[in-house]
């Protein structure tokens, strides 16, 4: 499968940034149409200490085609907006695609 | 499930780096105690461009207990001076928790 792949630093304000994620954020992506599975890692540190990063979200898709017609969408754009209203400072995305 | 998470920007030498990672760095990983799952992802771009990362690799443990007791073992020891050895500039790591 194909992912779509959001990594964020740390906000400063968490609280708020875990709010406006979990109640605004998460509900407008998981409507974008295409997306098969979406996982949400917490990062709460690394091997040697701190983390500066915050959040890991891992949204997947069937292909390549999947992910492009998903982009086009009202759905991912009205969370891409939302995205870079709370979050456009921290945030770094990519595409990956599964190994094996 | 607690992750470890190896992001790894670009090699200079892809060709280099692949065949390290996946005839050497791999197998010796595959043998640290405790590790429940491998899941490798290579990145290929992002929604606008390119991406200056190229892989992600996710080390799944049952807990930070056992990520702990995993990571004070030979064989993880033996993973981490490889790394270091090939991908010392490129990786970083973060421990990360599984939402919901």
């Amino acid at each position: 499968m194909v992912k779509l792949i959001a990594l964020y630093k740390q906000p400063e304000d968490k609280e708020a940034f875990d709010e406006h994620y979990k109640n605004v954020h998460t509900p407008i992506t998981k409507k974008i149409p295409g997306l098969r599975k979406m996982e949400v890692t917490r990062i709460v540190g690394s091997p040697t200490g701190d983390s500066k990063y915050y959040l890991l979200c891992e949204m997947y898709y069937d292909d390549h085609e999947s992910l492009k017609k998903a982009m086009k969408t009202e759905e991912s754009k009205a969370s891409g907006k939302d995205l870079m209203s709370f979050a456009g400072n921290l945030v770094t995305m990519m595409v990956g695609e599964e190994v094996e």
